[in-house]
This record gives structure tokens, C-alpha cells and sequence, in this order.
């Protein structure tokens, strides 16, 4: 476990659409809790499942308490059929630049449309460069987490 | 993960008193979620810590889908303290009896008082002999789950 040091961009289609990138991972995610200060969520990707549990610590939105357990796939998949109603599903691509690694989810379902982009730093004055497709912050916006995203989905904005 | 049929039982405190047991281990647990149809605890004693999910499955309070996996103690702790509110305290004993595992709760703190014994058995119709110091079964009385009992506690009733 750690403290979890994260800002988000939302990210240009075009530009993002000519980066040369490699293979993503297909996730398929739910939340058993997603309150305002605690969520546990069910991750499956093609090959894995894990349960994540992340509180809020502190008032920023940057920072917080995160766990994570690798659980058996064929598990994680009855865990996300039974314990959870709606989800989140997306393409996730690691992008390195300028030495850090960008997480850039592509969502798909009712989510299209939305393309996001995460950062994780040290600390919260951290410098960092920003790649060219990056736009407009949206760390301290709660709409773009992934707990609101399942229950208000992007299309629904 | 596995269905599990179980049976609880009330127990008599002065036969249980005179029973010869083995050491028992100190549980302490908190509810992440207690809806009526699906739990997310955290357990902790002395040495190990598990996330336990639990879903209803039918209509019987016998039968349910669980999945459990042990995490770092430590880990345990902090999400004992940050994800749940309240919780329950017991110490619990492995009772062989006649072929049989009895798991034997003596609930302390808020449910103080209480002692309870479950069996788990192969199926809902199963045969077994009960021990002595059990008396009245409370399996479909929905006051003596631990989720129950970490929101109204014993001494409240």
C-alpha cells in the first residue's frame, strides 16, 4: 500500500490518434463501494483480476490510500457479475515520456468518447513534462473519476 | 471460493465452560459493506489479515457464495481503521465433535454475552450429531450475523 500521488488530463483525440503506441490492455471494472471517501472495486483484464480499495486521505484529490490484491480471474469475473450492478470498461495504454509513465485510458460502452490521462508523481509539487496530446487538468474534477464514471456515465453529461 | 451451507446454533455458557478446548485466536472485524445481500470484511488476528466477500445466493440463509484472501497484516490493520466504523470482537475456537468442525464465537465488547457455534456441512440436509452445550438454532434469524451484530450489538437488544 501507499499513498497515491495522481493528476489527470483529459487528452486531444487527433494528436493522441497519431501517437505510436503499444499494445493496451482491455479492463473491465466495477465498484462493490463508491462512496465519496472510500471506493473497492473489481478490476478484470483478459489474463488477470484484482480488488482495489482506495480512501480518501486528506481533502486534496491528488492524494490517497490505495490497495491492491491480485485475486484469481475466474473469481474476479463471478465477484464482478455478482457484488457489482454497473461498471466502467476501457483500453489502457502505458506511455512513457520524458521518464515518466502515463496511464491513458480509452473508454469504450458508455463512456465513449472520453479519453483520460494519468500521471503518478511524488510527491504533489512534483514537476513533470507534459506530452503534446495532454490538455486540460482534471485532477480536482469528481466527474472524471472512475467510481462517478459507472454510475454517471459520460454519454448521460 | 465455494458455496457454503452452514448452521448456527446458540450456545449453553455453563456446558460451554466446562468443555476442554484448544487456544482460541482473537478476531477483530469491521464491515466495508453489510447490505443484506452482499458483505465486504476485513478480519484480523494476532498474525493474519483477510478480505472476505460474501453474496446471498437463493433465498435460504444457509447458502452462500464467499470468496476470502489473505492480505498483509499490516495492510489489515490500516483498512480495518480506514474503511469500517464499527465492528466486532470475539475469540473463536475450533471444536472437533464427532467428526465435525464446530467453530465456537465468544463475542466480547458491545456483544458481550453472546456465544455462538456454526457448522459447515456438505450439503443443506446433511445428518450430524450436536454436542451438548448447543442449544437453540438461530441460523435463519438474521440478528446473530456478525454483519447484524456490528450494527446492533448485543447489549442493545
Amino acid at each position: 500500500m501507499g499513498v497515491e500521488i495522481e493528476r489527470k488530463f483529459l487528452v486531444d483525440h487527433d494528436k493522441w490518434e497519431k501517437v505510436s503506441k503499444p499494445e493496451g490492455t482491455h479492463y473491465r471494472q466495477g465498484y462493490i463501494v463508491a462512496d465519496s471517501g472510500r471506493t473497492v472495486r473489481i478490476r478484470v483484464s483478459e489474463r488477470k483480476a484484482f480488488l482495489n480499495l482506495k480512501s480518501k486521505s486528506g481533502s486534496s484529490h491528488m492524494s490517497r490510500s490505495e490497495y491492491e490484491y491480485e485475486i484469481p480471474l475466474d473469481e474476479g469475473l463471478e465477484i464482478l457479475e455478482k457484488f457489482t450492478t454497473n461498471g466502467t470498461e476501457k483500453i489502457r495504454y502505458n506511455i512513457h515520456f520524458a521518464g515518466k509513465l502515463w496511464e491513458v485510458d480509452v473508454f469504450s460502452g458508455d463512456n465513449a468518447g472520453l479519453i483520460v490521462a494519468e500521471i503518478e508523481l511524488e510527491s504533489e509539487d512534483e514537476q513533470f513534462e507534459r506530452p503534446e496530446w495532454v490538455t486540460i487538468e482534471v485532477t480536482d474534477d469528481g466527474r472524471y473519476t472512475n467510481a462517478a464514471l459507472s454510475k454517471h456515465p459520460f454519454k448521460d453529461w
